[in-house]
């Protein structure tokens, strides 16, 4: 037996054009550890974007019935021959109930329940994952509620242990009125963990100010840099996470702590020897990372990502981490959307645009289910 | 008793001028474990380069009796606001013949001996430095073989230890055909390290193949990315050290390790999880190093310099260190230079600009004790 279900695709044809689809498919029955999931809401990442859409250009995209063909620039193309011509399903994460399940007993048991999972393909009616990676949810638990439950809070706990785990005390992190910026500003709180929050406007600034953020800087003021400074020196974060990834971000972060640290030296032309380092998380400017190198050679800029994070986790500190994130659900956790959209809506232009344009605190949410109503 | 020395020193005015100068100093008697040594020969190192002129504009320069006066571009003068008003002592290492000693047996032991060091302020008739840093030298050596035994052999062997360090079996290595980027390749030739040589042109292509190295490839060339491809799978080098740190170069080695890294991957938008690294050791171009990210998120681009890394060893690597350079002073670590410059030669147009110049294969050697004869 197998289960019929619509999903949403991206597939980047060899003649420079991006199709993303509600695509018709045949789901397995399923075996072993897997169970099968009516999804019933997934939210909409920037990672998800980023294979959804990408550096595409939506603007000059054509609208089909179910069906978006957006035109991809020549530049990027050569950057993503390896997923020509594959049809990749999209959406990391979602919540939903479990109607069908492998034998395993772990499977069985959580039929009729509801999860949370991250199967990758979360924008389908129904989805395949597996029990193990599954975390049940509180019944009365509202769905948006669960639906962010991984990406999100592990990201914001993955920040805090690798800080812990590299030898440092506080952070400074960009594009921080995010949901996971939210998050961060509430986790750290708890935990005592000083963080530098950038932000790009007042709003943004009373937004974080308002969940008792107590270090909020604003890159479009004037004094930013003078600002950045004042505030490491008050944290003492050597370490920051960027979102932003493009531009001169990480390097005015740098510039930022290695004059706090130089401060009180005399003069090197090789800079303080006091560590300071960037993780690149995320990508919401596509363009190229620009470093001064005003910052000595003491310092580090790399990849941060989620999954290679987990998969270097032990057992004990995995199910650590996510219990907590359990037990925050509604609160340190909890995720806020702008606005719901079903699969359809996903396709048509507004609704595409809306979502594409990864603006901070409009968050949106699929809600597979509601296209069955 | 104190003694009279002549030394180069460069101080950055607050009016925007760098002036390099032959200034007389006066040195105190050798106490505890220093010793005075008659500086005999010292090496220009792109890092003397670095704190004598820095990014200053030496073709606007006048030059003087004895004096150079050259303009700071004005966002230099900002990143080294540190450094302004500072008599800055140039030359980082030299070797000589200890004069004078202070009451420690250890330096009492040198004395009438040729020894090489790193006092810091090396372009001087004489210098103070401590007898523990110093490296007696074989009679019997020309002196310009032992004047450049510290940073070159040591930073090619921390290129190496940092390697086996960190996990990583082969490098990259850019400005190959250096001074440095020679001893790199014999170093690695004995040590059986797959090593891959970026360099500029083909006479410096022909130059490292005539010293045995099998992995040459040229930047200038059309098919450079292919060909570093290519070397890059038959070493299986992730690690780089790149000598330029301006511009692209960090980023087309870490795009050719994640090329061949992901070649047999499924596609992921996020690129292949092996490790890759390129350390900026040095800044021939002193302009923003770019990365365009087209490489995945696991990745790491840090600075690297020898100091630290030395601190960090335990005592008896670095007694390891030190004796395999001293065992190879005329053949691993050889270095070789295009000319020698008196103290009072530095200072004039014709030879500054010919020893600020960096090219390839030209290095200078002062030999301040010439201008005594």
């Amino acid at each position: 037996m197998t289960h019929s279900s619509r999903q949403i695709t991206s597939t980047l044809r060899d003649d420079g054009q991006l199709v993303v689809e509600l695509a018709e498919t045949e789901l397995p029955e399923p075996s072993g550890s897997q169970v099968l999931i009516r999804v019933e809401a997934a939210p909409i990442n920037p990672s998800d974007l980023g294979l959804l859409f990408g550096p595409a250009d939506l603007e000059r995209a054509t609208f089909e019935d179910g069906r978006i063909i957006c035109p991809m620039p020549e530049a990027a193309m050569r950057a993503m021959a390896a997923r020509i011509g594959q049809v990749m399903p999209v959406g990391n994460e979602g919540a939903g109930t479990v109607i069908a399940a492998g034998e395993a007993p772990g499977a069985q048991a959580l039929i009729g329940k509801r999860v949370a999972c991250v199967p990758g393909g979360a924008y389908a009616e129904q989805v395949i994952a597996d029990a193990r990676m599954c975390m049940p949810l509180p019944d009365d638990l509202p769905i948006e509620l669960g639906a962010a439950s991984f990406v999100n809070p592990l990201t914001a706990l993955g920040f805090v242990e690798t800080m812990r785990a590299e030898g440092f005390t506080a952070l400074v992190h960009t594009a921080a009125a995010s949901n996971l910026g939210q998050m961060l500003v509430k986790l750290c709180a708890e935990d005592g963990i000083p963080l530098v929050n950038i932000v790009r406007s007042e709003e943004q600034m009373q937004l974080l100010k308002g969940l008792g953020a107590e270090h909020v800087v604003n890159s479009s003021d004037e004094g930013f840099m003078a600002s950045l400074r004042v505030a490491i020196e008050a944290t003492g974060a050597r370490l920051g996470f960027d979102a932003i990834g493009g531009g001169t971000m990480a390097s005015t972060i740098l510039t930022a702590m290695e004059a706090v640290a130089a401060r009180d030296m005399p003069y090197s032309r090789y800079g303080s020897s006091e560590r300071k380092k960037v993780y690149i998380y995320g990508a919401l400017d596509m363009g190229p990372t620009v470093l001064t190198r005003a910052f000595g050679f003491t310092w580090d800029v790399a990849g941060w990502l989620l999954l290679p994070f987990l998969a270097k986790l032990s057992a004990e500190d995995t199910m650590r981490l996510r219990t907590r994130v359990a037990q925050g659900l509604t609160s340190t956790f909890a995720s806020h959307f702008k606005a719901r959209v079903t699969l359809d809506e996903m396709l048509t232009r507004e609704t595409a645009l809306a979502y594409n344009a990864k603006a901070t605190g409009a968050k949106y949410l699929v809600t597979p289910s509601d296209a069955l109503k």
